[in-house]
């Protein structure tokens, strides 16, 4: 018989089953799925008794912590839809999204409230701009019992894409669809009752990849961390008993440098789920030398966050480190939740051979691919072109079926007619051990159109110089791929860890026109 | 974006991602799951050759082997019904169940093929009655590339209860339903693409609980039993590295026995997963003993199989071990894709109080509650009156929302008034350690009304006298609540193992009228 598939369901049942088992810790909050459960039901009930209907908008600008873990849950047991925001944004385009899903109240963190306090005029829709917390939830009672009926395919929560141009686009997710790629996350990576979830991902990224609801479902334990960083990562991880947590590879990387440097050594199992851009070779290499056991996972908001896997074989394993680090960086293959609808093609939407070469761009299908834009038809009708979502990533697929992403269609340099994978140069700076970030960038070229310019941040107490650099990268690669400029210092990134590409970009091209996609 | 959910996309799936890796062993048979893909490509092919359309229903005669397990993913793919007919029915039952489905092809294994050929001509929808399994996969070819589009709550497969009384019922399975509790067993019980798992459960019964789907779904391997049977289960297991098997108490006690007195232990992990009847807490401390780590499961084939596990809290593993085993007796909660709808229930549909004492029939809804009976609309109302499933079973719930089954309706005994549990007396009964099997029926009395019969077979090798027993219970349990008489001999059985106490009660009562539930 068909019942709607829903996360809330997921914490009902947790609390049922595991009243008393500690659901949530965020610094000296600690609470039981009993109490989760209570706190979440209050919450619900303050929002309707406050006006909020079904349908309507509830935005919530926080850092990791319960003010950003419960109302995945209040919000959609009150009828209404989360929209959870990236506290990196600039107030302009915090009011940008806030106006364009029509937010009728704002849940704001009382450090991160005073940047949009002095605009809260240009943002006319929003009736209740909270910042105290638990006083809001203080004005609801526990058991809200006016939860309506609600529909699997009804919008659950919308999430605003970090957008590198033009303007955020908001990505629509179901109940169904985050039903199922909760448990997709669930069942590829093996949370079980006994996990330990550390949140160094934000949950205001495509809902923390479904783990809010995926670590819910099993049982399992939130470790909230309000800021991603290595010294309180390792501190948790060791206090809490952390069984998995993810991050963006520049979150790698930083981990494996911190515990290298201090001799850490993780000897419980713990899973890393990484995602956001392919990781290099050398630091999977380097995080599984602390004790991580990596799973590299690929997706974009579109997809509910990770949508393939690098399923690992076990005959892989006889491999040395390098063939190893090699195989996990690939893409992989679709989630078990997502069947066999992922494909590779040509721009007429041919699939392109499986000669680990051709480029195309990376499609797919799937429950847990978004419905559409919000109030954004064209851009979704763009998407969807062909009846598949068009991810705009470029990967090659292997004989063995498994896809790796060469590039972001805009992230690839075109030299002399020549594509030159900015990753794959990026693979070969991250080899070298003095390396700690590395980013490619098409620069003009009057000869070849574009050549690569390599960004690189070198590890503390390392040195290397851009000749040498240039050097290594003319001993395994073609020349015509290799940097001919070397730039140091800092990297430019997202709130969610990706490098700013396009910040580098704008860096290098100045007023200067640049190719478009 | 909508895709419809089924168990269809685990085969392609893993076809896809694991090629090479071990699917399927059947004795001398053992294929990759390229290879299982290319065999279920061909018998989709052969079926369409045959004139199977989508809709029409395909029966299956068969042990567990290549010729069960393929069709579970071949006939869906032509677009037809699977129908697994349980092969220890008498060829009457079994000609009543092929006309009431109208099968249009029987496929039947050459050592079961002789109980239906003499009946063949009272089959008139039967057009394909095929007894040779490779020489109809020769006639197809892969791949089949005819596969119609589907719904996903259209018929998938039909799965005929036993019945005990009465005529058979065809619960209808959906993909949608077979794909979410094919996904429950996968993140209850751990399955991973390293899984190996043993079927001593036949297919037949509810698809294998939907095992015949969950292994495939995650890339692990099946190794198929033709009989169950304790010496060879233990070969395979270690011959194979079996991780999972499930089967019903009786097999467990059987397999339990079978290695204590051998002196058998398993020391890599072995789970296994029982259901079918509650098992005695002996059983469970005997299988512990051994090696096995025990999951308890509850469900109908009306659930798809299981739909309830004693989900295991760790601060139970500080008790002793009748204490533990006491607690594993119990069914549980609902599966974590059954979300929380199971309820115990009066006759008001009421919720009795959960004091461990009052009992009330269990009810539950989900989408792997299923559609409805085929061509029993009466049936169906019957099963669904209130919008809930009627189980017929009879439990108390506890205070921490843990159901324990007391009974099913037809088998609690009612003496004076007073209802006794016939569990509760064998699970003493099971506690003697002379005791192999047990079971307690109503008989007839002038005085009570009816009074506990016990049927006792006891140990290879032990030997105790009814008044031992009778003191044995006598000791533990109220004076009304015991046996008065115990008949010792081998148990009847049904071809999933469970005790046939309607063959047991017909054996007391004679031509005398029974209570009618």
């Amino acid at each position: 018989m068909i019942r709607p598939f829903s996360p809330l369901d997921f914490l009902a049942r947790s609390a049922r089953v595991y009243p008393d088992r500690l659901a949530q810790v965020d610094g000296a909050h600690r609470v039981t799925y009993a109490e989760f459960n209570h706190r979440v039901h209050r919450l619900a009930a303050a929002l309707r008794a406050r006006g909020v209907q079904p349908g309507d908008r509830v935005a919530v600008l926080a850092p990791n912590s319960a003010m950003a873990l419960e109302p995945h849950y209040a919000v959609p047991l009150a009828g209404a839809v989360l929209v959870m925001l990236n506290t990196r944004l600039a107030a302009a385009e915090l009011v940008w999204i806030l106006n364009h899903c029509g937010a009728k109240v704002l849940l704001a963190d009382p450090q991160l409230a005073p940047l949009l306090e002095p605009v809260r005029a240009e943002m006319p829709a929003i009736e209740h701009f909270v910042t105290d917390y638990e006083a809001l939830l203080a004005e609801g009672t526990a058991p809200f019992t006016d939860a309506p009926p609600f529909d699997e395919n009804g919008m659950l929560a919308i999430n605003y894409t970090s957008g590198t141009t033009g303007f955020p686009k908001g990505v629509v997710f179901t109940h169904r669809g985050a039903w199922t790629n909760a448990i997709g996350e669930a069942l590829e990576h093996g949370l079980t009752a006994e996990s330990v979830y550390l949140w160094t991902l934000p949950l205001f990224h495509c809902n923390g990849w479904c783990f809010s609801w995926a670590v819910t479902a099993m049982g399992g334990t939130h470790i909230l961390m309000r800021q991603p960083d290595p010294a309180r990562a390792v501190e948790l991880i060791q206090a809490e008993g952390v069984t998995h947590l993810c991050g963006a590879p520049v979150v790698v990387a930083g981990l494996a440098q911190y515990c290298l440097q201090r001799g850490i050594h993780f000897d419980r199992p713990l899973k890393l789920v990484t995602a956001g851009a392919p990781p290099a070779p050398a630091v999977i290499r380097d995080a599984e030398q602390i004790g991580f056991d990596i799973a590299h996972v690929y997706g974009l908001t579109e997809t509910y966050g990770p949508h393939t896997i690098c399923a690992w074989r076990s005959e892989w394993n006889s491999g040395d480190a390098a063939d190893r680090a090699r195989r996990r960086a690939r893409q992989g293959v679709p989630y078990i939740i997502a069947g066999t609808d992922l494909r590779v093609v040509d721009e007429q939407m041919t699939d392109v051979p499986a000669d680990s070469e051709t480029m195309g761009e990376i499609i797919m299908r799937g429950n847990n691919v978004m419905e559409g834009y919000y109030n954004n038809p064209e851009a979704t009708a763009t998407a969807f072109r062909g009846g598949w979502f068009h991810s705009g990533d470029l990967a090659v697929m292997h004989p063995d079926g498994y896809i790796e992403i060469r590039d972001r269609g805009k992230d690839i340099v075109i030299s002399g007619g020549e594509n030159i994978s900015s990753i794959e140069v990026e693979k070969v700076l991250y080899d070298h051990p003095a390396v700690l970030e590395a980013a490619i960038v098409a620069a003009p070229d009057e000869k070849w159109g574009e050549v690569p310019l390599a960004f690189v941040l070198l590890k503390d107490g390392c040195s290397a110089t851009a000749a040498e650099l240039i050097e290594f990268c003319r001993s395994r690669l073609s020349h015509f791929k290799c940097p001919k400029v070397i730039e140091f210092g800092p990297l430019p990134k997202t709130g969610t860890g990706k490098i700013r590409k396009n910040e580098l970009r704008d860096r290098v091209w100045g007023g200067r026109a640049k190719r478009v996609n």
